[in-house]
């Protein structure tokens, strides 16, 4: 399924429960909140994001704690928690998606281009995931935006 | 020009001078910072950016002040203008780009679709620019953010 479609998935079904998202990016840079917001409607349920591009960013203004960041990397499943916690805290969002990893060409914190793990937040879950995604950076941040989408469709249905 | 190509203009700018960008936006809803961190290297310019599609979200992490939106509304020049200084200020870079505005399908605030406010903030400059943008909702996002990018070349070159 088309990114697009899947973006309306989530939309209908937050409708459905009354219920509101958050969204914290590293690696895809904004295109999952674009994604969100490109249906007429969105503002029902899209209260907005951070784009966590910056590792500061992500300590300052989402709160992912220094150990995280020391200990596991920016490109880990316990910084991706730490992501989606903080926005969903942050904007008091009923759900909150996160994106951290390597989109390339350069690999970082020596992990490589590919990996990447999605978050997601809700009232009662903080989880991650890790894919190994492959394919240019375009193709890689479009991927994780999919799979980022799937991930919040798993829990909601 | 095409935005990609704007965008890489900035970065190449943004570079040459050192300088570091962040961007906050409403109707373009990460759109603008999906363009600026799609090329490899963005992040030594792109520090991250906020999407404060809901009003709270302006107002509780951009620090847009409460007689702004009470005043002038979230569609305006004031708006605009308090969102760049607000994210410039909360990721502590040295240029700030936003976007505000009606993208459609519906009037907001008794706006008209396509009405829509660009805010440019600098070490040295915070300015808005009124835009009446035409075309369907994908395209008057599309247009913001290369008008936006524009706006800000305006500045640096």
């Amino acid at each position: 399924m088309e990114a697009v479609d899947l973006a309306a998935q989530v939309h209908a079904e937050l409708v459905r429960r009354g219920a509101t998202i958050g969204v914290a990016e590293s690696l895809t840079g904004g295109d999952l909140c674009g994604l969100l917001t490109a249906a007429p409607g969105a503002s029902a349920t899209v209260l907005g994001g951070v784009v966590s591009y910056a590792t500061a960013v992500k300590q300052q203004v989402l709160g992912v704690p220094d150990d995280v960041v020391d200990s596991h990397g920016v490109v880990s499943g316990e910084c991706a928690e730490a992501m989606a916690s903080g926005v969903r805290r942050l904007l008091g969002a009923d759900w909150a998606l996160s994106t951290t990893g390597v989109a390339g060409p350069d690999p970082q914190e020596d992990k490589p281009v590919g990996m990447v793990f999605i978050g997601v937040a809700g009232p009662s879950v903080v989880r991650a995931v890790e894919l190994s995604l492959s394919g240019d950076r375009r193709e890689i941040r479009e991927q994780a935006c999919a799979e980022a989408l799937k991930g919040l469709l798993h829990e909601l249905c």
